[in-house]
């Protein structure tokens, strides 16, 4: 069963549907059948809201074993390679899961690879959270020694890459994936996209192109608009290439 | 049925299932159930092969009626308000339609507005080219006309805008979304994202921010790394608003 | 006289020649002709090494009246506008005097306009401790009670404003300036910025252009290189116009 | 005797006092000591009105050997190492001359260093284009040649390097610059910039400091404000250290 959200001013609480939720305000029995919108009551009549768990969410509800990526990177390699309903994704570099349980939210079927087992077990737990469980399957393992089984197996629509050996998985992509299918592969140095990208070329792999995202918040007070003085910071390079 | 792509080399040809498909190369039987991966020969011998329309072929292949949504600012749009399947989607200015297509790839159920018959029949069209025109209710009209009647109907997840009277639209906004769904508003100029924040703000959504997203694509040769000289210009401001 | 600085580790002192410096590592006779390079004791045998104060220098040394011009944006102006030795220049909107101070090192004969007279009292201090004090005469007022006097004197080769009624000024440059004489106008907000080009377009000045400036720091480290995660800010909008 | 500028609508012509100049619209005697502002007649009576050259012409009118710095980066080196009257630089990768030129014209002693024969001298005869030939030495060379000589004679205040090999002349530096001197130097690629810091560092200069800067353009029409949507590419990355 999928948890909600209890929402209370700055406050947001994950719970499970029929549990006994304790809190300083009170105890609050959470139904079995939470309607978003509704509002459930403490035994000390303190309110909280309903909410469904929604993308942006995950990314501050899930228990980290890492710095998650962020909403705007997962946006980018969904828009990038239109990961959407009915896709098979491969990702390897599973962390906290963020963009794994993303794309299964956008209707993707998930196997990802997470090399350490405590952070895989973090993930499956993760996948739970947000009530895809069914559509991601976390192995705990290298990718690298699956490539040959997982070649012989019905390719993939879409691989998505973060790890620091991407570029040798990156020579298997033809292998893996369906004709017209999109490789995306995240790095947060330029030498380690540099590698990406010599990698995708010697694949065969087309239309290869490493973007680097630069977001500025805008500022609007009465005074006029302007950027932010306080910008966001580089997350990573972005690569994506296609197989034909 | 789902149109599938004929590749080769530059070409790309969108066909119909069961189609006479005739090119320069000779004419080609479209089966009725093409395969990903298959080749198909014209009567020549010329060979194609055939491929899934995924995401990003969107903004090639659907006909234009202005410039459509590139697919960096799509996932911006997907990933910052968390599109996902089952969502209810309140779009409008569908234009081209790519933003409300790739919205539905990811399993949203979508309601778009676009003023323009003769627009809103092109992106009826794009729809059914996508296959996913269960999926997409493109209405002709203006959403503030019907604000009335759409906050009265059931509440939509997210809430997106491509038009000039956004700012009109964004006062409603609380009474067409559910608690906790997303407003995403994009803006081609300064001005036009001012007041939008102002209406959003106005509205009491919370969390409202501007973002402007600047990409360089990098270079790699052998020369080294650096970004390009000839980088990816302005395409909007995003603003990002959500309803508590 | 020019002051000098006294550097040791994270120490710098600005003294002047001839003065007697007391610090907490005792007490240090300036002598009246210092050199750069040259070593100086105090009482206590404590060691400092004269250095000269150099442009960079002044945005740390001045006493402020407000945020000073950064380095960066400094250059820029120098750079677009070519302030070299021998310029007239026109500023309007001295503040801590920075930009003035570093156009008069460049060589230029800078007459700067400042509406506070505290602050264009500090302004002075600072140039008689940059020691260009010569070179740059603040005034206290505001330049477009001037502008008409200054009109029929010898024409500027360059006019520099950072101030909220540039528009105003900007209507003037034509009269202010010599042929192919530069304006540039810093504005911190888009709304000024325009507003300054409309002027500059109205007055038929040629070549306007207005740029943000972005600039990211880049991080190398063992890991590899990549722009930093805390890049710098917004500082301002600046409009480059000229007299034709 | 320094050039003038003779413009007349889109045309500029850069002519010696003294020299008849023919143009298609008559032949013009360029006076003696032609003043700027001036109007002077072909014997066709078409008129063209003296200017003074100033430094952003310099990078239109010099010959080139190569594409000459940018106004931004030149403005960039000046603000960040303030450069200024009386400075002495040393400069190396002359290359077309225009950043020596311009530290020249804000009044620093500049002794520059070409390796390609040809490209000196070119160097040399855009020096005097601008007038600035007593100011700067351009030494036919490879600067690496000659730092033992450099080194025992006094010290300068700022080096500036535009090389390939600029990490070797980065590991002298210490004994080329003034105590508080300024080093800068302009790298393309990443990987270049990252072995000048490293030797930057190794040589224990400080505030050792990469930056990339990104200009956009803004558009100022009636629709309402926005960045171009044809920013400005890349140009290179500006390290700048520091000798203690």
């Amino acid at each position: 069963m999928q948890r909600v959200l209890l929402v209370r001013e700055d406050r947001e609480h994950l719970v499970e549907p029929g549990e006994e939720f304790g809190t300083d305000l009170g105890v609050l029995e959470v139904p079995p059948d939470p309607e978003p919108g509704q509002t459930l009551e403490t035994h000390l009549g303190e309110q909280f809201r309903v909410r469904r768990l929604r993308g942006p969410d995950l990314f501050h509800h899930f228990e980290r074993t890492g710095a998650p990526m962020v909403p705007r990177d997962v946006g980018l390699v969904i828009g990038e390679t239109g990961v959407a309903m009915g896709d098979r994704v491969l990702d390897a570099g599973t962390g906290t899961g963020v963009l794994a349980a993303s794309m299964a939210r956008a209707g993707a079927d998930v196997t990802t690879y997470e090399r350490d087992p405590e952070f895989a077990a973090v993930a499956r737990e993760n996948m739970t959270l947000a009530g895809i469980d069914d559509a991601v399957e976390v192995r705990t393992g290298d990718v690298t020694d699956d490539l040959e089984t997982l070649s012989e197996h019905e390719p993939f629509d879409v691989v998505t890459l973060d790890t620091a050996d991407a570029p040798d998985v990156v020579a298997h992509t033809p292998g893996l994936l369906v004709d017209g299918g999109f490789l995306a592969v995240y790095s947060p140095f330029v030498e380690d996209s540099r590698e990406v990208v010599a990698a995708a070329r010697e694949a065969d792999l087309v239309d290869v192109r490493t973007r680097e995202t630069i977001q500025r918040e805008m500022d609007f007070d009465d005074r006029g608009s302007r950027p932010s003085t306080a910008p966001v910071g580089h997350t990573g390079y972005l690569t994506i290439a296609r197989n034909e």
